[in-house]
């Protein structure tokens, strides 16, 4: 089976992208053999705004439903496969959007919001995030992790400080995830996680996923695919080959606006970061042409059977795992 | 002058009530010849459900107009005084109902919030209060800070963290409050503040009112009106004369359902602390017998001056210089 047909064949899972919605992107999506993608519907906004993005994000959905279908199971991703199409499982990248509410968990997860990450870059009711001082896990975020397990929704760490992390993986029963990261061992940031942090998750039965976001990585927007690959064989040197998968942070679509939404507190609030130009790895500047990873890992000496645990069935498992079915 | 006379022409300013709103307390407000009293209408709600509470207590106050009046400023606490009805001061112990919005500050000041506690025992978006660990103030809450300085809102620290309270004490550039709070070198308690924490907050210019709340007194509900002004003399000792005043924390007209929201977290979800059974120091169970509180600092041995200092002028001046009127 050669690089194209392997990929044709595997299922192949995003575990975040953060692209602007619309049949555009669900078509890349189709050329790019996306089986599923974690598809993120709430940064900054609060409980009302995110069902309003849900429902805006269902129109397009149903529109569109030749091409992609909504992920609220595991079977929903398989029936994707089997149907040609890419399943869309809806993610938070901010606990914001339950508010102070311990049951809009369960609210949402019945909206199909499978997978939600705990902080975005600064202080939240539950912890903080990677950009500020992080005084760890709250009284209310073990709430909410408890509530998350028993719903079955996972956790993601990936833009939450360290302690928070840190607290958050010994706090859950089930296996929680950075969705989309990089090792600072290729490159310092306060986004990338130490070798000791990817090692404390993936100990706990925990999930990484590693990002290609161009500037987290070594050679910033001068990256190659050939560098993503080598930050992915990094990851799973750490982690091993069964804990490790694909989580890219495609941005397609987006305006200058939105990362000006993106890189302030609250969407406008003070200024967090500053990225300049992003332009994603050259062999994988959208989301069109995920084929071409695959092909790259098999250059790089991977296996057949690696390459498909990298590409999706390791998300695929833990999703299972943390959804219960 | 004998007690009830210099009560009687004195300013008398209660820096925190919580009480069941209606004409009832207005009257007994009355009776109490309270000039002023800083009255919560927001806990654990959000936004919108605090301008409902607001718009509520416009109505009671409306319906009791011969009894009450609403105070912006320090000059409506003087109004009150010459009309002999009780000035309303607005007051949240949570800054959650400015959720994750700076320009709510100014929206509430505008309907009559003229102090806010910056937390309510747990962590906001803004810090952290007094009963789980606290990691200090955030990023927004230096932002929150800075707007209610410019606005024109005094940060309340009484339910507030060891940390946050530090560090809102040394961020705002305007004086800072403990509105109602007692000595741990009375009774160690999570919510009583050390010598220390009292010195630390008047070195900067702060003010810190002195509460009764049962639980927190040496002698629990057993207390009488001799252990309150013992406790407010304890803090005059470490404070100075002038900047210490009354913050009854009157929570009259309340059911057992109020305290069970209240000792929450978010009204609703895990249990902080248990109260047990309330009753006020004798001599002072009710608001109709704040003048019991004048005679018993007069005969502690306080002079004229120094009582009306700490039964509401104290209050005036630093309510004026955080207003600014």
């Amino acid at each position: 089976m050669n690089a194209a047909e392997l990929h044709q064949d595997a299922i192949v899972i995003d575990g975040l992208i953060i692209a602007k919605w619309n049949r555009e992107l669900f078509e890349d999506m189709q050329k790019g053999g996306l089986t599923a993608a974690n598809c993120t519907v709430s940064v900054w906004e609060g409980f009302q705004n995110t069902v309003n993005n849900i429902v805006e994000v269902n129109q397009l959905m149903q529109a569109s439903s030749d091409l992609v279908r909504p992920v609220h199971s595991v079977r929903d991703i398989r029936r994707a496969k089997e149907e040609g199409k890419t399943g869309i499982i809806l993610g938070f990248q901010n606990a914001h959007a339950y508010e102070d509410q311990i049951g809009y968990v369960e609210i949402f997860k019945k909206l199909g919001v499978g997978i939600v990450q705990m902080c975005y870059n600064t202080q939240n009711l539950v912890g903080t995030g990677c950009y500020e001082r992080d005084g760890g896990l709250s009284g209310f975020g073990r709430e909410i992790v408890a509530e998350m397990n028993r719903v079955g929704v996972m956790c993601d760490l990936s833009h939450v400080g360290s302690k928070t992390s840190e607290e958050v993986i010994l706090e859950s029963k089930k296996p929680v995830c950075y969705s989309h990261c990089l090792p600072s061992g290729l490159k310092e940031h306060p986004r990338n996680k130490s070798d000791e942090e990817l090692k404390f998750i993936a100990d706990r039965g925990g999930f990484i996923g590693v990002t290609m976001f161009a500037p987290f990585l070594k050679k910033g927007i001068e990256s190659t695919i050939e560098d993503y690959v080598e930050a992915i064989e990094y990851v799973v040197n750490i982690a091993g080959i069964d804990q490790v998968g694909i989580g890219t942070d495609f941005t397609q679509g987006h305006d200058k606006q939105f990362f000006e939404y993106l890189t302030h507190d609250k969407g406008y609030a003070r200024r967090l970061t500053n990225f300049g130009k992003i332009i994603n790895p050259e062999g994988i500047r959208t989301i069109g042409e995920f084929p071409n990873l695959t092909e790259a890992l098999l250059k790089r000496g991977f296996g057949e059977s690696e390459v498909r645990k990298i590409m999706g069935e390791n998300w695929v498992r833990i999703l299972g795992e943390v959804w219960g079915e």
